[in-house]
């Protein structure tokens, strides 16, 4: 197995895209990737495109191979990824594994969704495709509904409140007016979130993340060949992949995810690194929920600790581990399908020092934690700069 | 990179199978496919999943990990690829690198589609998903409509017949009433075919796979445990993927698909073998006329030749060489996400020599071909026995 690096990212604005389709948000994100990267179409090997359900958001299936077509790569083997909204992360994976065993060299790995074409409860029940059809969504769940029972369960375990959950809405939305790709640049107050409207009790309307239109895209290669790429290489130090029921009534407990915690003590071993040597980290916030169960998950913190450490300001940009720092899910945005690979495009610029203005001063190793349905797939990477 | 085998095999019947959903189906393939190869659950290391519109056709994404949850695999890696009816071949080469790489030994590949649960004219919508959504099907373009003008510039260059092509049909629905996972059982004659329902001049109704559901699955291990677990391994000698535009349009023929050449020649000089070598094979015949292109894009036959020769019977069963012996997408049916796995399942049933009333004589190595949308995506395998 050989080293393999992020040699080039690039991200389009997340947001409501209407002027731009799939094809537009791709090309975007991917011909910046390429051109950071200083390579050209010609070199490009293989790719990977993770999307969530192209086919019934636009009608378009067999996308990876429409963005080989777009961008004018001859011939070369594309393959769509689709693990829900951890197909981002999954696209990752695959083009990791592909350059670390030798059989092709440069490849690109993208993400794309474009989801504001039809409407809000269409959306949603193509969202409902990530969980079990026939047992979970046919009965009328949706999944604010199965995260609002994670959380009622976690509130009921460890007293976890309402405003703790809205400080992590709080936290991201102060982090993405920092970022110009960011959907929502505006900062709320913990009474913003309370007092917005109730979707599945407790999670709030900004509680949740939005739908957004975007696209992401990384260019991979071997360790040797990216020095000769790129002053500024990072190194994938770990990827690991685990998965758990498709259905929430199936597992072991509501107020954690067990995929989460596999695949991240997997990639902590493979890295040789504890969660203590984490400087930056992009997890999957598509509730506010959400990311206290993944600093639980992956070992920040101790079960039923997170909340209140998050609610005092300890993973906020600069402190100690500075948690999300683009925005995230809630306020950065979730085009589901790009999520994966625009949490890597952003750990890829901290560790390189082009953050800007939410820049973290020290950023040397960084994880992304990528969800797929309740909890089903789970993704996570660690990446270390290697200057 | 390890030589990597087929170790199990399984399949479902294809055809309108109301009495089964996607689980239902993958179930029966899967489990088939493990027993066969004397696994346990226990062993399976990762899995991937090839459908390509399951969200359209049942609601239901994120199939990989609804297959590994199905399964009770134990939180190992899943991960759904899409390439439109490409997208079994595509899960069997991504399975290929994966056990090839040293990454993983025992990996299970499957394909699936539920197709007849929607009405035709969501069916034919959904399916349009693998063309140009923009540039082709917004336009009222269909895939029979996309094939049918790829015959008639076939017809005009090469003085190929409507008949010849009923011939294809006629040799196909022959083979599959040899088959007992087959749709159709029926023999059809030259008159049927040409006296059937016109779809889109030239292409008739009987000169068009059907809509059907299905599964198919393959266990891959690595050939020095397959020879344990297994006395007939069927080592994989070539896996090749490539891609070529997804506009019909822009492409530099009308008379052949320029991936399906490019990948069937890297085939043969990976495999060091060349098209009189094999002895078996199927390939992929959406239309009759796929059929005929096919043939000459993998080099069986010059450019302009392959017409005449099928309807001389040079392809039936026994003959010199032995085409779609399982019926192929046109008599066995084609539930799109499952066709390329099932071709690799017949192929190995063959140089196995498990293909009872179909078995061909000589079987020593066989080569199976996937096509996705109209020629964009294209996956070649060659397969050898190993005693």
């Amino acid at each position: 197995m050989r080293d393999v690096a992020i040699v080039g990212v690039g991200l389009t604005k997340f947001g409501e895209r209407w002027e731009a389709g799939l094809k537009e948000l791709m090309s975007e994100a991917w011909l910046s990737a390429m051109e950071d990267a200083n390579i050209s179409r010609d070199d490009v090997d293989m790719l990977f495109a993770g999307t969530m359900a192209s086919g019934r958001f636009t009608g378009q299936e067999h996308v990876a191979a429409l963005i080989a077509d777009q961008l004018g790569f001859s011939n070369v083997p594309a393959v769509r990824v689709e693990n829900a909204c951890a197909s981002g992360g999954t696209a990752l994976r695959q083009g990791y594994i592909t350059v670390a065993s030798g059989i092709h060299d440069i490849v690109v790995v993208g993400g794309v969704e474009k989801m504001t074409d039809v409407t809000s409860a269409e959306a949603s029940t193509a969202l409902g495709g990530a969980g079990d059809q026939e047992w979970e969504l046919f009965q009328g769940i949706t999944f604010p509904g199965l995260y609002a029972m994670m959380a009622k369960r976690h509130m009921h375990d460890f007293g976890t409140t309402e405003e703790q959950m809205a400080a992590v809405s709080v936290k991201n939305h102060e982090n993405a007016t920092k970022n110009p790709y960011a959907q929502f640049r505006k900062k709320m107050t913990i009474s913003d979130i309370m007092e917005s409207k109730m979707v599945a009790d407790p999670l709030k309307l900004l509680d949740c993340s939005p739908l957004s239109d975007g696209a992401a895209a990384l260019v991979l290669a071997p360790l040797e060949i990216a020095r000769k790429l790129n002053d500024t290489p990072i190194k994938i130090l770990a990827s690991t992949h685990a998965t758990d029921t498709l259905r929430l009534a199936e597992r072991e407990t509501l107020t954690g995810v067990k995929a989460a915690r596999i695949a991240g003590e997997a990639a902590f071993r493979h890295a040789k690194l504890t969660p203590k040597d984490i400087n930056v980290a992009e997890v999957h916030d598509c509730f506010t929920i959400a990311e206290i169960m993944a600093m639980e998950d992956l070992g920040f913190y101790k079960k039923g600790e997170a909340a209140k450490a998050i609610a005092a300001g300890e993973t906020a940009l600069n402190s100690k581990l500075s948690v999300i720092t683009s925005g995230g899910l809630k306020g950065c945005g979730h085009p589901v399908g790009a999520t994966g690979v625009k949490q890597a495009v952003e750990i890829t610029w901290q560790l390189r020092g082009e953050a800007k203005d939410r820049q973290v001063t020290k950023a040397d190793i960084g994880l992304t934690h990528n969800v797929g349905g309740s909890g089903s797939t789970a993704v996570v990477h660690i990446f270390g700069r290697t200057n």
